[in-house]
C-alpha cells in the first residue's frame, strides 16, 4: 500500500562517469556543465521554463547502495542520522540539486553547476524561486563547523552499491 | 526498466484536511503547525537532526490527479509547462517544502510553516543548508510579476484527482 512508483522523465548527462571524484554539492567547487536529455514525450512541459535562471532537479541516486540509517558523511568523520545528512544512500534515494539553466534546445536542457553522475535518471524539474525556497535565520546543525571543507571534499565512493 | 519504486517513511499530519484552502507554498501566509509521524523503524535516522532549524521535506502528492503537461497555475491565469510551475499534478508527483523544525519527540517531529495536506506520505527528510540551497542573482520567469499574489492565493482544488 505504501509503495510509490515513479518513472524516469529523462537522463542527466555529465562528465562525472563514476561517483569517486564527483563534487558533493552543486554549490561546491569542481562542478561541471552537462545536459538533461528529457524524454521527448515531456517536451510540452518545458513551456516558459527558459525564463528561470535556476532549476531544482529531483533525481534517483541510481548508484547508491542501501546504506544504513546512521552514516559518516563526506564532510565530517562523525556519525549522524541519515536524515541529518545529504548522502545519496537513503531509505528513498532521491537526490536534489539546484543547477543553473544555460539554455534549452528542443528536449535538451544545457545546465551549469552540475554535481550529478552521468546517466542519472531524472524524476522532476521545478523552477527555483527565492520567494518560495529561501529561508533566513537558519541553523545548520553539525554542518555549521564543517562548511569550510566543502571546497576540498569530493565523493570517495563510500555510498556506492556493493557490487561496484 | 525506468520504473523507480519508493516507499513512505512516515505520514505528515496537518490541519489541512482537503486541498481546497490549503496554502500553496510553505512561504505563503496561512501555513500551520503540524507533525511528521516517522515510522518507528526509521528512528535512528533522526540522530542530530535537532541541530537544524529548517528541513526539506520530499513527499508524494497523493491526492493529485494525473494532470497535463500544460497547466494553469494558482498564481496566474496563463498556461505554462508543468516543469515551469510548482503544481502538484506532475509526471512524478513529488512535493517539496521547506519547513521549520520546532522539536523532535521520539519518532514525532513537530513542524511549523506547513503547506501540506493531512495524511500525505513522506518520502525523505533532508537538512536545509543555506550553503547548499541558496542561490543569488536568480531570475524567476513568469513568477516575477505574480509573487505579490502569494499571500492572497490558496489551493482551489484544481489539481485534485477526478473522483474527488
Amino acid at each position: 500500500m505504501d509503495k510509490i512508483v515513479y518513472k524516469a522523465i529523462g537522463i542527466i548527462r555529465s562528465p562525472f562517469k563514476e561517483a569517486r571524484g564527483t563534487p558533493i554539492q552543486a554549490s561546491a567547487e569542481g562542478t561541471a556543465s552537462g545536459r538533461i536529455e528529457l524524454y521527448p514525450e515531456y517536451l510540452p512541459g518545458l513551456k516558459d521554463l527558459d525564463g528561470f535562471s535556476h532549476l531544482i532537479l529531483l533525481y534517483h541516486f541510481h548508484k547508491a547502495g542501501k546504506g544504513s540509517l546512521i552514516v559518516k558523511p563526506f564532510l565530517e568523520d562523525e556519525e549522524h542520522g541519515v536524515f541529518a545528512v545529504r548522502a545519496p544512500s537513503r531509505p528513498n534515494s532521491i537526490g536534489l540539486s539546484i543547477v543553473c539553466l544555460q539554455r534549452i534546445e528542443g528536449n535538451i536542457l544545457y545546465i551549469d553547476d552540475l554535481d550529478i553522475l552521468d546517466g542519472t535518471p531524472l524524476l522532476d524539474i521545478k523552477p527555483y524561486v527565492p520567494a518560495f525556497d529561501h529561508r533566513d535565520n537558519v541553523k545548520s546543525g553539525w554542518l555549521e563547523n564543517n562548511l569550510d571543507k566543502l571546497s576540498i571534499t569530493e565523493d570517495d565512493g563510500r555510498f556506492l552499491k556493493e557490487e561496484e
